[in-house]
This record gives C-alpha cells, sequence and structure tokens, in this order.
C-alpha cells in the first residue's frame, strides 16, 4: 500500500463491484467479522444489487462483550492476548464460519485505528480469512498489516482515513478467498 | 424528508458526531440490528473517537440464515410476514437487546432497497426502536418509512441513495432514543 494514500468511498466501491463480479462467478457465500472497520465493509457490498446471495452478514463486534455474547469468543482469548492480536482474530473467523452454516469463507478483522490506542499497538490490524473445506473442517489464516500514520491529519481524520485503508484490507483479502481457484 | 435528496457521506458523519455529543451526556449504550443498511450506520459511528464507550456492536443480519441462526429471529416471523415487516423488525429489535445485556437502546431496519423488490414493497423500510427499561422490560416500537423513487437514478445509483436515506433515518431515530430525557 503507498504511503498515506486514503482510499475514497468511491474507489472502494469499484472494488465492492468487482466482487461482485468474482462472486458472480464463484457463487461462494461468506460471512465478515468487523471490529475496527464497524460494518464498512459489509455496507460497501450491501450497496451491490445481489449481493444478498453470497452476503450472510457481518458481525460487528465492536466491543469485548459482543465478541464474547455474539460470537462467542472466549474471554480468556480477549484477556491473555488482547482484542487486537492474532488470536482473537482467529477466534473471530472460525466462530462467524460456525455461526453460518451455509458460508463457506469468512473474513474477520480486528485492530486499533486511534486515536488513543496503545503506544505500541497504534495502526495496528490483524485480519483473518476463513475457509471452510469440502470436509466441512475450518481452516484459518490470520495476518498483521500496520496502517500508515496519515501524520498530517487530524485525529479524526487520521481514524477515518485508517478505517477507509483498513476496509480496503478487508475486502481485498476477501476477494483472494472467494475467487475460483483460491 | 425532501423528494430524492440524496444525503452525503459527510452530512451523515456529521449526523454521527452530533449523536456522540449526545452519547457523552446521556452515557446510554446502544446495539444496532442493520439489514438493509448493511453496517452503514455502525461504520459512521465507528469513525467518532471514543464511539467504543457507547456502540457495543451491529448485528448486519443480511440474510434470513442470519436473521434466525445469530438473532435468533423465529424462522415463523420471516415466513408468515417477510423479512421486511414490522413484526421482523420488533423481533430485531428486541433479540438485540436479549443479546447484548449491557445496552439499554437497540434500532433495527429491514427494507427493500431495490431494484428486485416485489413491486408494493419497493422502497419500504422498517425502522423498529427498542428500549430496555430500569425494571428490565424491554418495549419496542416498530415504523415504517417509505424511501425516495429517486427516478432518475440508475438502479446501482437508486440503491446506494436509499442506503444512504435508510441510514439517516436510523441515526436520527437512534438520536432520539439515546437523548436525556427520551
Amino acid at each position: 500500500m503507498n504511503a498515506d494514500s486514503i482510499p475514497t468511498y468511491a474507489f472502494l466501491q469499484d472494488l465492492a463491484v468487482e466482487i461482485s463480479g468474482d462472486l458472480e462467478r464463484s457463487k461462494r457465500k461468506f460471512v465478515l467479522a468487523e471490529s475496527c472497520t464497524g460494518g464498512l465493509a459489509a455496507a460497501l457490498l450491501a450497496s451491490i444489487p445481489g449481493m444478498s446471495r453470497f452476503m450472510c452478514g457481518s458481525l460487528v463486534v465492536y466491543s469485548d462483550e459482543a465478541k464474547i455474547t455474539w460470537l462467542e469468543v472466549p474471554s480468556e482469548v480477549l484477556s491473555r492476548h488482547g482484542a487486537v492480536s492474532k488470536e482473537a482474530s482467529e477466534a473471530m473467523a472460525d466462530r462467524a464460519l460456525d455461526l453460518t452454516p451455509s458460508a463457506v469463507v469468512s473474513v474477520a478483522i480486528t485492530g486499533h485505528l486511534g486515536p488513543d490506542a496503545p503506544a505500541n499497538l497504534d495502526g495496528h490490524v490483524w485480519i483473518c480469512k476463513g475457509e471452510r473445506a469440502r470436509t466441512g473442517k475450518i481452516e484459518i489464516h490470520g495476518e498483521l498489516f500496520h496502517l500508515d500514520p496519515f501524520s498530517k491529519l487530524s485525529p479524526q481524520g487520521r481514524r477515518l482515513a485508517r478505517q477507509m485503508q483498513a476496509t480496503q484490507l478487508v475486502l481485498e483479502i476477501l476477494r483472494g478467498a472467494i475467487a475460483i481457484g483460491s
């Protein structure tokens, strides 16, 4: 990702349209679990006509309470590793598929957009992809990303830019996961 | 609402900032259950620093499967009344509060944005507000809205405009519900 480039809403919409085309070919159903993006990935996809055939929904588990009570992320995962951790993202992706029998792909995201993040975690985002194999076994793969500092922006502007950037990452990883032959 | 006025993303963000100010005063925690808006209301609120103290999350139950398995909306409600119905919106608002013990307010939305809606339901949106009284009893109030036809827009443009308009309605109803003295 280029330093400090802010994806616009229109750019992200174009990405959602491309994903829609891929879904028409692969017919793979998916589910999202979004924390720091707050539902923006699902909202962009929902603006495309016909998306309801593929998108089951998004669990926007913004609070620890929602992660635990809606997704049944073990509270020990959050207390031991924190909500922004590989382990939390993996539990989110795994549980989202467990709760959504028709979905074969999940993408989960949890991160610190700032401005009040712990300094060593500011801009850290974990994204985990889940895939349900034909055997029913769920395979998960979590990856760490670092969002741009956007140091010239106000705290509010930086948060918004990072929400957009994190959403772009979710959409790109979803695109890879739902493509034929992935 | 003025005929065919499309709220911009920036306008909706300003509304989210105003809600954030109200939340600082009332300290009321809330939860959303979004179908047709696809998570856009939660995404706008999540862009405001500090929102995690008040927003538990949003159940973006885009498919019937998600409404039934995540929110435990009774399948009979959907088969008898349809997913776009007063009854479905009420079940969504009620169940969202049930699943989120710390929240005292919920707003649920379900609607047909088009372009492939049944003609008699095109642009129909049900929004239900839920409030948990101090006694623990949940009170719900569902209301029907008609989105603008946006007849000059393409089907894709109309869907996007209506998603924005429906999101504005969710935010305005949330604002009324979380204000002090409401």
